[in-house]
């Protein structure tokens, strides 16, 4: 495409309230333009690159299995009475009311329209299982829009839904779409991690995230350093190292005050109510408690911090007070506890022998440092874009929206479900989050808009003209995608808009043009090569081949 | 695709409120589902045939030189009221507010929208011309939602923009896109007219309709049967035929009552108020008064019929009174006409010596049996389903939302605009009208959702069976699209399904498979020939090429 007839309205300045560097350098390079708060226009640039992930997103999920269709974004609000979510959805639904004065959802997500669709259709185990998927506009109010198409309010999200007559189908389909997303992403050249995720609130099973790697995210990961291992924080398992008992136990000493001690073997106590009961967690002073990990072991779904005045003695807890301690305490023979209400520090604690411990469990949050819990390697932290999700769903949706099917034994059993998602515009800002430099965007060539720019120097100048435009079209003849910059600008804006657009390759026509000499670099170095246009096609292909 | 895990809902019942032939066989086939009124999901198999449309559509708008961006469907308030329609757009225009109270539309058209987007942008005549368009989702809260995708209040839309300088820059690319349309259609099998349609409220200049024909349509055109003369009824020129004088004139006679008389000589007078003036329009009496062409003689923008009891008398009429003629009556001499104020028949009317007739104008519409405006061929009527419109805007929306450029003399101008529409999913509804027979779809061979429907008759008897696989596989590899019907259904239920779905070609494996013998049919045609394996490629060949 010739740039003077292309629409990319680059910005010289960067837009006052662009945090990040994609929602900077998307505006900046003329790929998007804000409309409204979190609603956004993909230009002619920033829709190629879309389309381009759209063209990669389809061609997996059809290798493994799903189909595509495209629902409505108007959803029937009786849709969501069923499931239950119109009152609780809150205000991030966005709602509206025909002028009948029916109300619709704009579609924040497709459980429940997906639900309504195949209830009267996939009735029989013999039609199971079925993966559907569509790649859509969806809508959420958010409260606080940020960092440009990372949290926007009108935004393009890939949705899958599965369902199956067994969990073993779902086991099946949940996986074969976890590796068609790890190729998806691969394809698009990112830096992610799938991490073990917290079911919560959604009421399933087995859920994954796909965290692409950057410092803007908003989600801490803990990952191995040495293996595949990846979880989120709240969910990373702490290995329990089983220390053995260094050394014997000696009488348990009192000390007036706090006292002052290097020792490492400092414990502390921390209590919290859970529903009836009042629970008391030991663990070693530098650890942190994990909720999620203590809810688990109690078999409740909320805890709370105890008041702190209602705190009682960690040494003398009264009776029906669960004590649990985490495991990094076992073993322990030197340990140190300072009690507030006696103040008093006690030392010399052997856990196992003072603490009135129920048992031993893994309580606490995994810090970097620590093994992985695979065995391979060591824990560091990560900051994640999520990007993806998987999720077993399980039979929250069929049950409520009375989906059902006949298994093989003519009974009537709700559907499995699976849910399976990727945010298509949140993905192009987490690759820039990862492609970019101080000067603007550096598209991987898989999605880049343009393999080629080509830039003439000047214009005006008749052999760069002329041999620019041969090979603008020698290149294209050969299957480049090339963007040519013939526009009468100073060299200056246009080596400034080159930067800002990001094609992996830049070919320059300027002086040497006469001698059929150009250069060529690879945008990701500031390195200029001259080449002979003879042995172009060939230095282009080497710069591309040795990139992502 | 094996249909066994396609999710393909075909439906027996012909649905009771489905009205059209497309909308029945769409959701009989299993292509649509209703999820609200005039709200529809695509299944996998409607998907396939929109997403064929698209690439179609994308192909033709490319090399008509427009670039292709996407524009949010949520569409800031103050937009609409810049530009006046916030008010006057009526309750087709879908609003919601946000949840910090501010109003969006849902985009039932995107000019505001794109206006505000080049407004900074398209700021100097060495920017333009640009063509912009997108395939997006659209709104509009019909009253009554009918004939399916036909009138459905969220449907699928190309809408594009034009951008220029001067009236022949915007003339140019009316006519780029004009030529693509026709491209586009033709490539789609489709039977349309592109009708020279009235501008009217629209504000614009030149604009065309593109109208598919088919039964159920709501426009009627007129079409010349020996030429590409084509123009909405009211829009249609009527050919003046300049007849001589047939014979001498007579004196005028009067004869008491209502005369009864064979002649075909009747004329008859029509009376409209146009704003401060009256208005009698004297015309054949089988003809009819065409206001659009009276409003254009008078050069007022309303007139409508005098209240009968106002009616004065047509043979004196009043000082003042602009009295004009059809040129239907010119040259006539035998003239008869009733006054129903005096009771009597006037006869042997000569009008130019007897009507105090102004001027004689084209003023009524056409009728089947006319010559052709453009002298070739005689005019048929035929009723059109609007799929596509080309739109000359001018400046109206540049000058209301103060988008201006810098013209080569350093003068601000507003941005001269087109716009060019077309209704994606009631383009699909208009294939399915002009291609379907009582059975279901007879899909086009460019949009089909498969090119092949290979039908296992039993697939439970081995050599059906692995006879199938073998040539399911053969033909994918050869480059065919194929749906293979390997269900264990009954034949019955896999023909009727077959026949609905409308594949054009049906290759059917059944008994003599052992014999490597098969059946092959084109789907418009209820005849299956015999057909060895080793001559089946050919054979589908054939028809294919022997069918759109």
């Amino acid at each position: 495409m010739r740039q003077s007839q292309m629409f990319i309205p680059t910005l010289k300045e960067v837009p006052a309230d662009a945090e990040s560097a994609s929602h900077q350098l998307l505006l900046r390079g003329g790929f998007i333009r804000q409309n409204a708060a979190g609603v956004y226009s993909y230009l002619p640039l920033g829709y190629k690159v879309i389309k381009k992930i759209e063209a990669i997103v389809r061609e997996e999920m059809d290798r493994a299995g799903a189909q595509e269709l495209l629902m409505p974004a108007m959803q029937p609000a009786e849709l969501w009475h069923e499931s239950g979510r119109w009152d609780v959805y809150g205000p991030e639904l966005m709602r509206l009311k025909d002028r009948h004065g029916r109300f619709f959802a704009l579609g924040a997500t497709g459980e429940e329209l997906i639900t309504s669709l195949v209830r009267d259709t996939l009735n029989t185990y013999k039609k199971l299982p079925v993966t559907l998927y569509q790649i859509q506009t969806k809508y959420r109010d958010e409260k606080r829009p940020r960092f440009g198409l990372l949290r926007g309010r009108e935004f393009i999200m890939k949705d899958a839904y599965s369902f199956h007559a067994n969990a073993e189908s779902l086991d099946e389909a949940y996986w074969a779409i976890f590796h068609a997303y790890c190729r998806i992403f691969d394809r698009c050249g990112l830096k992610y991690r799938a991490v073990l995720a917290d079911s919560g609130a959604m009421g399933g099973k087995d859920t994954h995230e796909f965290q692409a790697l950057a410092e803007i995210g908003e989600d801490t990961i803990a990952y191995s350093d040495s293996s595949d291992f990846a979880a989120n924080l709240e969910m990373a398992e702490v290995m329990d190292q089983g220390k053995e008992r260094a050394e014997d136990s000696l009488p348990l000493e009192k000390k007036a005050g706090r006292v002052s001690t290097d020792d490492s073997d400092w414990v502390k106590a921390e209590w919290f109510k859970a529903r009836s009961e009042t629970v008391l967690v030991f663990l070693r002073a530098g650890d942190e408690v994990n909720d999620v990990k203590v809810k688990n072991v109690l078999g409740t779904d909320m805890i709370e911090p105890l008041d702190p005045e209602q705190k009682p003695d960690a040494f003398h807890p009264e009776k029906g007070v669960r004590v649990l301690a985490d495991n990094g305490i076992k073993g322990l023979t030197r340990g140190v506890l300072y009690s507030e209400k006696e103040d008093v520090t006690y030392i010399q604690i052997d856990p196992e022998r003072d603490l009135n411990i129920e048992n031993f469990f893994d309580l606490r949050f995994i810090k970097e440092g620590d093994p992985s819990p695979d065995g391979k390697g060591t824990i560091k932290f990560a900051k994640g874009i999520e990007i993806g999700q998987v999720f077993k769903l399980g039979t929250k949706y069929s049950e409520t929206m009375n989906a059902l099917f006949l298994d093989s034994e003519g009974k009537n059993q709700p559907l499995i479900m699976g849910c399976y998602g990727i945010g298509i515009s949140r993905t192009l800002s987490a690759i820039c989050e990862q492609y970019h430099d101080e000067d603007g965007l550096i598209w991987p060539k898989s999605l880049a808009p343009f393999a080629i720019h080509l830039i003439t120097v000047n214009p005006k100048n008749e052999e760069q003209l002329s041999l620019s435009d041969k090979l603008y079209h020698d290149l294209q003849d050969k299957g480049f995608d090339v963007l040519w910059d013939d526009r009468k600008e100073r060299p200056g804006v246009k080596f400034a808009d080159s930067e800002l657009i990001g094609c992996p390759v830049q070919v320059i026509v300027g002086k040497k043009a006469a001698d059929h000499i150009v250069e060529v670099a690879d945008r990701r170095e500031k390195e200029r090569v001259e080449t002979g246009t003879d042995r172009l096609e060939q230095a282009i292909t080497e710069l591309l081949n040795g990139r992502n």
